[in-house]
């Protein structure tokens, strides 16, 4: 079990560091363009990549990018990343780590044409075991990637490259995916954080399924902040997405979270007692750390997780890779040749009692979710080198996969942050868990467990805004909010102080206007939302209206909208300070 | 396919007759029982009921509630009604019309539970197509059902035997279930309303199920009102239940409801062209009554449909059922035994791609929500006689479902209600159709059309009720408003003329008072509740408050909480109408 301890993840920048340097004017993109590719060639063929786009064209990119009049609008400018070979760039071929399956898409995956969006630079095709089927990282015809842990360990999988991409410091971030646990697994064994957020905030248009019901698009960075980073760039409802569904946001208050740990003797690590001791020491911090620890019952998790590995799902990789394996069974790795014949000896009445019983554990672990706000768990119970996982394919991969098989399973959303190394040099990982949609608690936690807290510097870039028209909750313009990152705080009024009166014309606008004199409490909410979006939402709001200072009935100032009194035509105003607000006096018109 | 003319539904007292009888003093429970157990004598034995109880435990029952000391608040007091006998009552065998399936279960489902809570009378269990597989009530080993049409028409199933006991007169109202239409095709056959709502508003504890992944419990009643009536005493979340949701509460504007109608070129009638052109008489009056019409996309629906019956659903039956058929084929019928068989023929490599191609036609039908709020079909395209179905059974069932089996693939909910005779005295039926948890837009849309219009006085019964302090949505009371069925109308202020107080000590109580000369406007919330909750809400208050008058912003008078000035002392008030509201005082205290 002992391993050669070595090096860890390879110095880098995070995403927070090169914007930074951008915005300090100390680097280009051409120059960041220059530096990474340097350090690619550094690392030699360390089974990262399975393409890599030419220098040309990247430089091209960068030079587009500097050219650009507003690289503040652009959240990822310059940000160089790697996709997962099993999602779709135009152009490049989708290899699933099997050559004789490639095919050239004409499409890009919308995950990845949002971050191209947002400025970010598509540099090349991650490494994956083929299929994305498996958990250890072995199983490509490509170079064979190893963990930046050095000691023949095995980088883990699905997501290999992705993870070995960022760990060895050859990107800040790069696109995974997580099945059964292929988005976290990597990221445990290479020291990095990889966020597997709720199923369906990311769409999965352009990835080519493993288990289609399953099938989460994951983020892999150096830290927390930067994956929320990522998310917020490419958590967008996409109608073409069956599974797809809207982002709940949320400000999490970290005193308030009820963290779960299970009973230490329900945790398992494989007889691999340095991993369990570099655990319990990670875990005896997060005692430390949050007032509000639960002991989480583990059981109903570790039987979802089950019924996944030993029921009918691997018939689901049959329904993708079923005509192709029939057609070309020695394209096929014989390891994935052999799980994926499994699949075909599953009934039709083996998978419906299979989700019935999945059913009743789903029911279980959302009742769980009522004493508890995230779980805490070890990312994996123990690692093995190449040479462990080639000897004995299966059983490795499932151990790999205790704590991560029940995650999508169960409709949770995770992530995995660095916890330490083992006194053989080995790392160890924590994973934080929570239901659907809760991740920006998850996020929250696992930023304050890795110390890179997410939530303050998060919140630093968010400003408070108080409407009190068109910007109200269900009002027209409210989208526009919600589009931008914003979510209501709170339904209040102003401090009295103030009238509200209404512009004329067949579109009317309510105006706050201070009352030195007297005046009322107007019904107002106040939002939340990134201060970067401030500009676009004036912009795109009535010229009557500017954003100045409102004070509110708990006596607090925040920016929001007032009158452009340079703007207003006395004549056709109209006081309507008596509704008590825009709503108010709607419902009368 | 003429049928000879009859009777349609017998005469029979509604629950909304009986509960003004009951509040008249013009009758007890025991008169009602000794009336229904003579409707049910005088029908013979019509294949309605599997089991009824003895007329002496019915007695007894009817005595017990005439003992009970509030029967207004029994929302369901004295009414009978029928239980399919797939659903299980404690001491009663459940049979799933298999004699030899039978066992006597020793709890009592809680749809039915909560229905004797709420002083309704158990009457006995209803005949179904044998494990609830069949839409047409020839399926069974009792006494052979038919319509009350006559003419030798079907019954419709599986809940053959509920529809039969509410359209023969003999209960106002019967549990039914809805897999693939059998809550929808019998009241359509019999002149009733079937009710099928959205999944998992019903727990299905007790359940015996068909396919566990689509079972729904539906209603039967005479009328719109009666459904919604039962739906408010059943609906619940039961956590027991994986399928279990939270009922969402509206109040349908009809006026704004956007109204779904396929082409006619897009329906399907068999050949039948008298009920073709009963359809399109009553298709003719929706476009009448409602203002907002628009055409609906049909093909999604009838490709989801299509592949519920030609694909591996079938299996899930199987599932539940396998085990008893292998153990006892004879015991079962040989239809039911065929159609079971099918289920064997299927891989899970089918289920999975079935899954995902349901998972496409479900994101496209999301999307057609956008754009009409409910959609009208026949409920059936034509009728059969018993011996037609016996003569081609699988055939004639297929035609039963077109418009009803893909209802609960799809997550939706709906309603069936009469709309007229064909011209050779069949008849004719209007289903109406919305998304998951659109049940009172349903409700609302059936009733227009029925000429029971629903909303009108379930509001009735409803009141506006504004609240200040403690019941304010997400504040500690509000629960007991929400629990008591009540929904926040709006967030507003009360006219400026109104000052608030709050008491003193350790549990303030935040307090409305008007200020004649002068004040502000207070943030309130309007709420819509049962009238008869106010009572009840009112007795958990605190002391300092009771219900008077309050003027909104608009200028509109409800009902509200103000001070209670006999209750309380002036030495311990403060004044805080400056902070505009409870919420804003709460955030400075």
């Amino acid at each position: 079990m002992a391993q050669s301890i070595s090096r860890g993840p390879a110095d880098g920048p995070t995403i927070d560091d090169l914007t930074r340097t951008y915005r300090a004017a100390e680097a280009t993109p051409s120059d960041v363009i220059d530096g990474m590719l340097a350090r690619i060639a550094d690392r030699g063929d360390d089974g990262a990549w399975i393409s890599v786009v030419e220098r040309s064209e990247l430089l091209l990119r960068a030079k587009q990018l500097e050219a650009h009049p507003d690289p503040t609008g652009l959240p990822l400018y310059g940000i160089p990343f790697g996709v997962k070979d099993s999602i779709d760039v135009a152009g490049v071929p989708t290899t699933l780590a099997c050559p004789d399956y490639a095919y050239v898409p004409d499409r890009t995956a919308p995950v990845v044409q949002r971050l191209v969006d947002a400025g970010a630079i598509y540099v090349g095709k991650t490494n994956l075991d083929q299929f994305a089927t498996g958990l250890n990282g072995t199983r490509t015809p490509y170079s064979l990637p190893r963990s930046v842990f050095g000691g023949g360990l095995i980088s883990g999988g699905s997501s290999s490259g992705s993870a070995l991409a960022v760990a060895g410091g050859e990107v800040p971030f790069a696109v995974a995916t997580d099945t059964a646990g292929s988005g976290r697994v990597p990221p445990a064994l290479n020291g990095i954080v990889g966020l597997k957020p709720s199923r369906g905030l990311i769409s999965t248009v352009g990835l080519v399924p493993a288990c289609r019901s399953l099938d989460c698009i994951s983020l892999m960075a150096r830290t927390v902040p930067d994956v929320g980073r990522v998310l917020d760039v490419v958590a967008a409802v996409d109608e073409r997405d069956p599974y797809s569904r809207s982002r709940f946001r949320e400000i999490p208050d970290l005193t308030a979270l009820r963290i779960g740990l299970p009973d230490i003797g329900e945790l398992e690590f494989f007889g691999d007692e340095p991993m369990r001791d570099a655990h319990l020491a990670a875990r005896s911090r997060v005692g430390l750390q949050f007032s509000r620890v639960v002991t989480a019952p583990f059981g109903p998790f570790l039987a979802a997780g089950e019924l996944l590995y030993q029921g009918p799902w691997v018939a689901e990789r049959l329904a993708e890779f079923g005509d192709f394996l029939a057609d070309h069974p020695d394209s096929v790795l014989p390891v994935i040749r052999a799980i994926m014949a499994g699949g075909a000896t599953y009934s039709a009445v083996d998978v419906f009692a299979a989700q019935h019983r999945l059913g009743e554990l789903q029911a279980q672990v959302r009742r769980l979710w009522r004493d508890m706000d995230v779980l805490v768990l070890p990312a994996v119970g123990t690692t093995f080198t190449v040479e462990q996982v080639l000897a004995d394919p299966i059983a490795t991969n499932t151990m790999l996969g205790h704590y991560t098989h029940f995650g999508n399973l169960l409709d949770l959303c995770g992530a995995v942050v660095p916890a330490g190394l083992t006194l053989d040099g080995r790392p160890a990982a924590l994973m934080v868990l929570g239901p659907a949609l809760s991740d920006d608690r998850v996020l929250a936690v696992a930023g304050a467990l890795s110390g890179h807290p997410v939530t303050p510097p998060g919140v630093a870039d968010d400003v408070t805004l108080v409407v009190v028209g068109h910007h109200l909750s269900g009002q027209p313009r409210s989208r526009d909010l919600v589009e931008h990152g914003g979510r209501v705080l709170t339904s209040t009024t102003t401090a009295p102080r103030y009238r509200l009166l209404r512009t004329g014309g067949s579109g009317p606008v309510p105006v706050l206007v201070t009352a030195p004199d007297g005046g009322a409490a107007i019904e107002v909410e106040t939002w939340r939302l990134p201060a970067a979006a401030l500009p676009g939402i004036l912009a795109r709001s009535s010229p009557s209206v500017c954003l100045g200072r409102v004070e509110l009935a708990d006596g607090s100032t925040e920016i929001g909208f007032v009158a452009d009194t340079s703007a207003l035509d006395d004549e056709d105003l109209s006081d309507i300070t008596a509704y008590g607000g825009w709503r108010a006096y709607l419902a009368e018109h």
